[in-house]
C-alpha cells in the first residue's frame, strides 16, 4: 500500500548478508520487508525509519589516532594508551599517538595534531579533558569516528548537560560519529577469536555492568562486540541495536540500559531486530523511583515511566530481565540455540525430587511439559524401572545413567516429535553418574537440532564434568540455577513464537491525517481543559459513540432537552475545569420527569454557585443501560510520547489500577492483547450468567483513541474516557464521560 | 491464663542449652515460653504441643547395626556398608554387620540377627528389601532408632501406601523411631568438623535435592545435620525442625519439602522455631498442579493447596524460596549473620551503574535504602570525588578502592547508626581494584557486628579474591547474583522483625467451647447444605450481625413480615440446595410497598416452580444501605483442616480472586494482615471522598468465623458469607447472604 519507496534498503542489506559468506541465522524472516526509507514520517511527524550506521570501521579500524596519548609514569592516559597499542598490534591496526609536545609515545612517533598525521584514520580516541576543540580538526582530517572518555557532562547536572549539547552539536556539524562522552575502551578489549558459532553483541551504559557478559567468553560463549555507550551525546543504544541486527555473526544482542536517549529510535531499532529475528535481551534500570533517580545521576538519562518502558519492550519482543545473571544466561542461550523444532519441554532427571521441583518451577513459568505418549513411556520403561514415573518429568532413578541405557533414554526423548527442548537438572556431582550423564548429553546434542539444556546445580562449579564436559560443548546450554534455565527457555520459546508471527506496526502506521483531524483540531483549546461536552465532541469526531446529550443553561431548556434525549436522563454540571463531578455532587442520575429535571437543574447550579465553579451549563444526557465500565486514556510519556491505556473503569481504576498500556503505533492484535493483560478481563466475558460484552467495540475505541493520540500528538496532553460503558456483544460501547486537557 | 502445666519443658530445654556450654544464638527469645505440654489440645481437638524427639543418638550413634550388610562384589548393599564403616571409623562409632549367613563383612564379625549382638545399639540401618519383619527384633533389642532404605511404598500407589501404614504401625508398637522408608545415608555423610560458627541443619525429602546445600561446606559454610526424610512413615520434617530448633549449634534450618505428612505438626514445629528465633528456610514444591502431582509420585505425600501452604508458612515466619540456589544463599546468611543493629541498607559500589542497578532491585524488593545524612555524605566526599553521588547508593568511581581511602569509606559507612547492612556488588574482577576491595571488606567485617554482604558477579567464580579472600571469611556473606543477595537480605531483615514481634497463636488458642457452640450444633444438618436462613442463624449464634428478616410461606405473611422488618425490603427464595440466587432471578431488591411485596412473592415462587427447586419459603429481609461488599469463608484443607478466607465480595470475588487465607489459630494481628494482602484494600479506606469503612467490624467477623471453624471443625465443610456488607466506620458489618455446607 505504501510501497512506492520500498525495496532499496532491503535489497542492499540482503546483498551484504550474503556477501559475508555466512549463512544468516535461521530466525531471519526472508519475508520481512522494511518499507520505509530515510525521511518517511508517520502522522505524528515521527520517523518511520531508523538509519543503520555503518560501524564496521568503528569496531575494526585500520588505523587509530590516540589524542592525548601518554607514556609518562603515573598518568592515567598511559595505561589506556598501552592497552590500545596492545589491541592495535593484536588486530593489525596502525596506531598514531597525538600529543602537542611529545616526540614519541612508547617508541611510536607522535604527531602534534590529527591534521598532521600521515594517513587518514578511521577512529580517534580522545583522551583529552575537553574533546570539544578537537572535533573541528577531526572533520578536516575526515575522521569518521571518535570515542570521548571525558566525564563531567549530563551525569553531573544541567551545566554538564549544556556542555554535552555543545559537544553533540559540534560532532553533528563535523559529520563525525561519536561514542561517549563518559565512556571507555570496552569496545577494544581482548575478544577471543577461537570461538565458533553465533555470538553475543553487547551494549552497556556502564562498563562495570557489562563485565560479566564479556567474561562469558571464558566459559566458551562467543562475544563479537561491546559498545559502552556512556552518555550517548551522539551514538546511542538504538544505533548499535540496528547495526548488530544486520551483522551475520550476531546471534543475540545483550543490553544493559539505564535510560534511553529517545523512545522512537529505540523502538525502530527493536523493530529492525524483530524483523531480522535477532533477539534483544535487556536489563533496564528504573523499576523503582530509587533506581530511576540513581540511573539519572550516572549517565544523565531519563529512565521513562517503567510500565511504559515495559510495554514498549514487549511490543517489539525485547526480552526484559532483572539480573545480570539472567542477562548472561538468556542471551547466551538465544544467541546459540537453533529455532525450536517442537514446542514441548521434557524434564529428565536422575531424581524424582529434582524432576518434581524443576517441573513445578517450569510449569509456574508457563513452559509446556506435555505428557509423553503411552508408547514413548513404554519405550523408556525398557531402561527405566516400571515403578518410576516417566510421563514428564522423567525420573530414571539414577542407575540407568551409569551404563549404556543412559544414552538410549536421552536419544528416545530427543526422538519424540512433541519435544523440542530437553532439560536435565543435575543438582550435584556424583562422578559415577553425573560425569557419564554430562558426557551422554553432550554427545547426544551433537546429533540433534533440538535444544539440550543442563543445570549444573553444584555451588562449586569447579567440577570437571561442568568445566570441561559441559562448558566444552557449544551445543549444550549449561545453567547454574533452575530459575535461570526456566527464564531462558521461556524467553527462547517466546522469542521464536514472537518473531514467527511478527508484523511491524511501522508498516501499517498511518501517514496521512484522517478527516477526523480537522474537526478535532477545531475543538482544541491550547493550555486548557475541555468541558465534558467538548471532550465528547472530540470523541465523536473520531467516531466514538457518546450518549445523546444537550448542553443547556436554563431549567426550561433542560426540560425540553430531556424530552428530546428521552427519559430517563442523567444531568451533570459541565465546565472547563470540572473533574471528579460525582464526588462534588454534580451528577444526578435516573431522572424520569420534567419536575425532577427542573429540581436537578436548580440543585446543580446551586451547588456550582456554592462551590464557586465556572460553568458552561448543564448536560442533559441519555441514560445508558448497564454494561461494564472501562477506562480508555491517553497520556504523554517523556520518552515515548503519547501512550494509550485501557483498564477497568469506575471506582476500580483508582483502587486496583488494573490497566494495560501501549506505545503507538500498534495494531488490533496488540489492542486485544491489552485486554488480556487485565486481571479483571473476565468481566468482559460475562459473569454470573450475564451476557459477554462487546469486546470488538472496545478494541475499536482503543484503536480510534490511538489514532486521535497520533494525530493530535503532544497537543492533547491528557485524555480520560471514564467510564466507557461497554455494552453486551453487538451493542457497542458508549463514552459516558471524558476529560481532555490540551497543551 | 492457661499456665497450670506450664514451665517444666521450658526449664528443661534451657538447662540443656546451657549445659552444652555454648552461648545460645542472640535471636533466641528468653521471654518466649511454651505454655502447652503433651496432651494439651485446643477446641478443635488438635494438639497444642509438639514433643521434641531426642535425636542425639540418632545423629551421633555410639554403635550401629547394619542389617543386610554385604561385602560381595557388585551388590548394591556393599557400597552402602563400606560408606557406613568409613563413617563409623571417622566418628568413633562401633559398627556391627548383621546378616543371616555371612560370618564376616569387610573383616568385621557378622551377627545373624540384631538380637544376637553383644551390645545394645543406638541405630539399626535396614538395608533389607522388606524391613517389616525386623522391627519386632529391634524392639526386643531395645534399639531406639532405625533407617529403612527400601522403596516401593506410598510413592508407588495405594498398595505401597498400605504397606507403609503397616510399617508405621509396627514401629509405633515397637517404640522404635524410624527414618524412611525410601531414604538413604545422607545423615551419615562426611561433615566437615573444622568450620566454626552457627551451622545450617538440613532436612530434605530427596537426597539429590539436598546436595547443593550440603556442598556449601566446601565454600566454608558449616553444616551440622542432614535429615533425608524419605516417605516419613514415622519421623517427619516437623520432628527434625523441632529438634534442630533446640540445638545450640544450629543457626538456621534449610528444608526441601515436597509434601507434609501433617499440617498441624508442621505448624507446631515452625512455632517452636519461631519462639526460639531459629529461621526456617524452605523450598516447598507444589506451586502448580504439575509440581504437586509429580511430588506425590515421588514420596507419596500430598502437597496441600498452595495458597494455604504459603499462608501457613508466613504465619510462622517460615521463609519460602523457589530455587535451591536461594535456599543455599538465604539459609547460609540467616545461619551466620547476627541480629541487625539497624534497619537501613547501604549499597556501595565502584560503579554508578552497578549501584543504580542494585538499588533498583533492592528497592523493588522492599529493602530500605535510607538517604545518608549530609554530614555522612560530606565525610565520604573526603575520599570520593564531589561529582559522584554518595547519598545511597554510594558510588566511589573506582579509584579510591585502590589505596588507603577504600577502607576509610567502608568504616565510615559501617559507623552510620542508620545502617545495619552494607552491600557491595562487584560485577567483575579487576585485580587492582576488586582484590583490595574484597580484602578491605573482609577486614572491616571483623571489626563490626553489622552485616557485610558482597556480590561477586563474575560468572567464573575461580578468582582468588572470591575463592580465598571472600569465601575465607565467615563474617562476610558472599553471593553470586544481585537477586539472591536481595532475597536473602530481605529474608534476614524480615526474620528478625518477625521473631522480635512474635507471639505464638497456640498460647492464645481457645481450649474450651464457647456458648455459641451449642446453638450452632443444633443448626447443623449432617451431609446437607443449610438454607440461607439457617446459615444466617449459624452466623448469629457466633455473634455475627445479619439483616432483620423473616422466612414466610405466603404472600400475606410476606406483607406482614415486610411491615415488621421495615421498608424497603429485599425478598429471596430460601432453600437447602439453592446457590447463585441472583443468576437464577431469585432475589428481588428495593421493594417499597405491600403490592410490590405481593408481586415479588408470586414471581419468586413461580420461578421456583418453573425451575423445580425445593423451597423452604421466601425470606423477607431488611435492605442494608451501601457499604463495601466483602466475602468471608471457611474451607477444609487436606493438610491443615479448616482455613479462613477473606476477600473482595460480590462479582469481584469470582473475577479477581482477590482473597487472603489463614490457617487457624491466628490472632487479630493476622486478621488485619489478611486485609493488607488484598489488592483492593483501599476500597475499605474510603474512595472518591467516601467514608472509611468499619474495618474493626470486619476483623471481628473474621475472628468470629475462625472461632466457628475451630469449634465446628470438619463438621462445617464449607461456609461462604457473601456478601458481607461492611458499613462505614462505627456502623458494623452485616452478613447479607451465607452458604453453609455440613459434612
Amino acid at each position: 500500500m505504501l510501497g512506492s519507496t520500498h525495496g532499496t534498503l532491503t535489497s542492499d542489506l540482503r546483498a551484504r548478508v550474503v556477501a559475508c559468506g555466512e549463512h544468516p541465522r535461521d530466525a531471519i524472516h526472508d519475508t520481512a520487508s522494511i518499507t520505509a526509507t530515510e525521511g518517511d514520517i508517520d502522522v505524528s511527524g515521527r520517523s518511520l525509519y531508523a538509519p543503520v550506521p555503518d560501524l564496521d570501521r568503528f569496531f575494526r579500524p585500520r588505523s587509530i589516532a590516540v589524542v592525548g596519548a601518554s607514556d609518562g609514569e603515573g598518568r592515567p592516559n598511559t595505561g589506556i594508551t598501552r592497552q590500545l597499542i596492545d589491541w592495535a598490534e593484536r588486530v593489525g591496526a596502525r596506531l598514531h599517538p597525538v600529543h602537542p609536545t611529545r616526540e614519541t609515545v612508547f617508541g611510536l612517533p607522535c604527531a602534534a595534531s590529527v591534521g598532521a598525521l600521515s594517513e587518514q584514520v578511521d577512529l580517534a580516541v580522545l583522551l583529552v579533558g575537553d574533546p570539544l576543540p578537537v572535533i573541528g580538526e577531526l572533520a578536516e582530517a575526515k575522521v569518521p569516528f571518535a570515542v570521548a572518555f571525558a566525564s563531567g557532562y549530563a551525569e553531573t547536572g544541567e551545566e554538564g548537560a549544556q556542555a554535552q549539547r555543545r559537544l553533540a552539536a559540534a560532532v553533528e556539524r563535523a559529520g563525525v560519529r561519536l561514542l561517549g562522552p563518559n565512556t571507555n575502551l570496552n569496545a577494544f578489549e581482548r575478544f577471543r577469536d577461537d570461538l565458533d558459532g553465533p555470538a553475543i553483541a553487547l551494549i552497556t551504559q556502564s562498563g562495570h555492568q557489562g563485565r560479566p557478559v564479556f567474561t562469558l567468553q571464558e566459559l566458551g560463549v562467543r562475544l563479537s562486540h561491546w559498545a559502552p555507550t556512556g552518555n550517548e551525546a551522539d551514538l546511542e543504544t538504538a544505533d548499535f541495536i540496528s547495526y548488530f541486527a544486520e551483522r551475520p555473526e550476531v546471534g543475540a544482542i545483550a543490553c544493559y540500559v539505564e535510560g534511553l536517549k529517545d523512545g522512537r529510535s529505540f523502538l525502530l531499532a527493536a523493530d529492525r531486530a524483530a524483523r531480522r529475528g535477532v533477539p534483544v535481551v535487556a536489563v533496564k534500570v528504573g523499576r523503582t523511583e530509587t533506581g530511576a533517580r540513581t540511573a539519572a545521576s550516572h549517565t544523565g538519562k531519563l529512565t521513562g515511566a517503567d510500565q511504559v518502558v515495559d510495554a514498549a519492550m514487549r511490543q517489539y519482543g525485547v526480552i526484559r530481565v532483572d539480573g545480570l545473571d539472567e542477562l548472561q544466561d538468556t542471551s547466551a542461550l538465544l544467541a546459540r540455540a537453533r529455532k525450536p523444532l517442537a514446542g514441548g519441554v521434557a524434564v529428565y532427571s536422575i531424581s524424582g525430587g529434582t524432576g518434581a521441583h524443576f517441573a513445578d518451577l517450569a510449569a509456574a513459568a508457563g513452559l509446556p511439559l506435555p505428557r509423553l505418549s503411552e508408547a514413548k513411556q513404554s519405550e523408556l520403561h525398557q531402561w527405566i524401572p516400571e515403578y518410576l514415573s516417566v510421563a514428564n518429568p522423567i525420573d530414571n532413578g539414577g542407575h540407568p545413567v551409569g551404563d549404556w541405557r543412559g544414552r538410549k533414554i536421552i536419544d528416545a526423548l530427543l526422538a519424540d516429535p512433541g519435544i523440542g527442548v530437553l532439560i536435565c537438572p543435575i543438582t550435584g556431582p556424583f562422578p559415577p553418574m553425573s560425569d557419564r550423564l554430562a558426557q551422554d548429553l553432550v554427545d547426544a546434542a551433537e546429533t540433534t537440532d533440538k535444544l539440550v539444556c543442563v543445570v549444573w546445580g553444584s555451588p562449586l562449579g569447579t567440577e570437571a564434568a561442568y568445566r570441561e564436559t559441559l562448558l566444552g560443548s557449544s551445543r549444550v546450554a549449561t545453567f547454574r540455577t533452575f530459575g535461570n534455565c526456566v527464564t531462558a527457555v521461556r524467553a527462547y520459546l517466546d522469542h521464536h513464537r514472537f518473531t514467527s508471527d511478527y508484523r511491524s506496526p511501522f508498516d501499517e502506521a498511518p501517514r496521512t491525517l484522517s478527516p477526523s483531524f480537522r474537526k478535532a483540531q477545531a475543538l482544541m483549546r491550547p493550555g486548557r481543559q475541555l468541558s465534558e461536552h467538548a471532550a465528547k465532541q472530540l470523541l465523536r469526531a473520531y467516531g466514538i459513540r457518546v450518549p445523546r446529550e444537550q448542553l443547556v443553561t436554563s431549567a426550561a431548556a433542560a426540560v425540553r432537552a430531556a424530552a428530546l434525549v428521552g427519559y430517563p436522563v442523567v444531568m451533570k454540571a459541565s465546565g472547563t475545569r470540572l473533574a471528579h463531578k460525582t464526588e462534588l455532587g454534580l451528577v444526578k442520575v435516573g431522572l424520569t420527569s420534567a419536575s425532577q429535571v427542573r429540581d436537578a437543574y436548580r440543585e446543580l447550579t446551586d451547588t456550582v454557585r456554592y462551590e464557586d465553579i465556572d460553568l458552561d451549563g448543564v448536560l442533559v444526557c441519555q441514560m445508558v443501560e448497564r454494561g461494564v465500565e472501562m477506562v480508555v486514556g491517553v497520556a504523554q510519556d517523556a520518552l515515548f510520547g503519547p501512550t494509550v491505556t485501557v483498564g477497568l473503569g469506575g471506582v476500580l481504576v483508582e483502587v486496583l489500577r488494573d490497566t494495560a498500556v501501549r506505545v503507538p503505533p500498534f495494531g488490533e492484535g496488540q489492542a486485544r492483547a491489552m485486554l488480556d493483560e487485565l486481571r479483571g478481563r473476565a468481566l468482559l466475558d460475562g459473569v454470573r450468567g450475564g451476557p459477554p460484552m462487546d469486546v470488538d467495540a472496545l478494541v475499536e475505541v482503543v484503536l480510534r483513541v490511538q489514532r486521535m493520540a497520533l494525530e493530535l500528538g503532544g497537543e492533547l496532553s491528557e485524555l480520560d474516557v471514564n467510564p466507557l460503558m461497554v455494552l453486551p456483544r453487538g451493542q457497542g460501547a458508549v463514552a459516558l464521560d471524558a476529560l481532555a486537557v490540551c497543551r
